[in-house]
């Protein structure tokens, strides 16, 4: 189940690699200007460049490459959802929701600018991450842009993570069980990761059951990923993990720990890589990576 | 310039049954659910429904129709402007920004539910906003579903709506030059109403001249509209506005009438409100409506 020591090197420098790609487009894509604006766009780099793992666009990147979509219309999607997400982590830090001083190890947002920049940051950012992806330097295709657009939307309303994000504010001081767990985050952190899989498939023009592998390759990803991040709160410090820790178990929110125990939640996110591993099976070795990244996000560290 | 009482009572018949339409299309788009995230989608209905002006819906709606697209397609265009715009406003309000309780004569979002949850709705209807533009309900084609994608982008990100907020916030307490008041207002109110009537154009396969021609209508009855409002919050009384009154001189805003006084902003409107109808003359008759209208943003009582 681990990987070998030559697996983990060339994840490793993949993830690297795609990283500083991403790294770059996002650089280019909300590039500073002068004006009584300035503020907002510094807040917007600040918030999206310098780091993060930067999973969700590795998805979009490697799932597009599987069928044949390399280049720069594939950073753009990438590039896209980590704007998607960045915004949706400056909202979530802000005094009224998770009151998150930290991100990153930096400051978050509304510290390091004020609660004002940062919900127009996060409010651009989405604006910015619709925008790149209509945009025809994505793909030629407007069909395939505005399949993207529509993805995108679905994966991140009131159905996908925002509705996630509610459930889990609806839910603090009160025990859920363990199905409500599940719905609660398959929403809010899975299915942002669900769509970079699905992005990648619709950019590659994946045929309709191509596209279903992906998806549920991404959506159990995207759980494995969640209980793997439970696993690492409950044990991991706060230096390692470069955020406030164990601040769910504070908040009286239930986890797959609480649910589970550490050893439990632990099996959980194996079966769940186990489960995405699956669904590659017709890729063949096309899709070593993706099936590596599987076994790298339960068995991760930060 | 003022309306004859026939042209009055026709548009103000238009406008009545347009903003009921687009409500039914905002009822029905923003449906109630169960669950934890209902009280999400209640936020999000109580924010866009049950009122206002709905000018940008109706720019939309009449522009389309201009161009022989009536129908379904143009309402939810006019929806999804509407929600963009119902966006904006709970965002506006929240303390952190403009700290507004009162909107519409009721109470704002926030105070209605809490900041929390009037965030994710604001971020939630911006999505939504996306993603019925994007739904082929819209429009068979694509290209002209993928056009609205990228010009409400434009309209409402940093280069346009937000960008203006910014610029708004920025300029607090210290007093700022006309044409530095004309390009904020240009950004943060005008470019959604100027959106409004592109909207329709796109949606109506207009030429690109007759675009260009919409588009400039639409940027001159935004700014007629902006300075209309800085002569009422001047002039009238909480009751009538429905909101609270003189927020911008408080503030220490510099404004249309602070610049140019009561009279000389009253000049300013009705000149603004002959530019956008200048640009209709090729349209003739076809165009009454769209003419009455930049007559009524000009001299309307709320």
């Amino acid at each position: 189940m681990r990987p070998s020591l030559q697996e983990a090197r060339s994840l490793q420098q993949t993830l690297a690699g795609h990283a500083s790609a991403i790294e770059s487009t996002l650089d280019r894509l909300i590039a500073p200007v002068a004006g009584g604006e300035a503020r907002l766009i510094e807040a917007m780099r600040y918030a999206t460049l310098g780091g993060g793992k930067r999973l969700r666009g590795f998805l979009v990147v490697e799932s597009a490459a599987l069928f044949g979509a390399t280049g720069a219309g594939a950073l753009r999607a990438a590039a896209s959802v980590e704007m998607l997400h960045a915004y949706s982590l400056v909202h979530d830090d802000l005094p009224c929701m998770d009151d998150d001083d930290l991100r990153r190890g930096q400051p978050s947002t509304h510290r390091r600018f004020d609660e004002a920049t940062a919900t127009l940051a996060g409010d651009a950012l989405q604006t910015l991450a619709f925008e790149v992806i209509a945009a025809p330097a994505t793909h030629p295709d407007p069909a395939i842009r505005i399949a993207l657009v529509q993805a995108l939307a679905s994966a991140s309303g009131a159905a996908g993570m925002v509705g996630g994000q509610m459930i889990d504010m609806e839910g603090e001081g009160r025990s859920l069980a363990l199905p409500e767990v599940e719905r609660l985050h398959a929403l809010k952190t899975g299915r942002l990761i669900r769509y970079g899989a699905e992005a990648g498939a619709i950019l590659g023009g994946a045929s309709a059951a191509e596209h279903e592998r992906l998806a549920a390759y991404g959506r159990d990803i995207g759980a494995a990923f969640q209980v793997a991040d439970d696993v690492l709160d409950a044990t991991a410090s706060e230096a390692e993990l470069g955020k406030t820790a164990g601040k769910d178990q504070e908040a009286g929110k239930s986890t797959f720990v609480s649910l589970l125990g550490i050893d439990g939640a632990r099996d959980a996110a194996r079966r769940l890589a186990d489960a995405a591993v699956s669904h590659l099976e017709p890729f063949g070795e096309r899709a070593a990576i993706l099936r590596d990244l599987a076994r790298h996000v339960v068995d991760r560290r930060s």
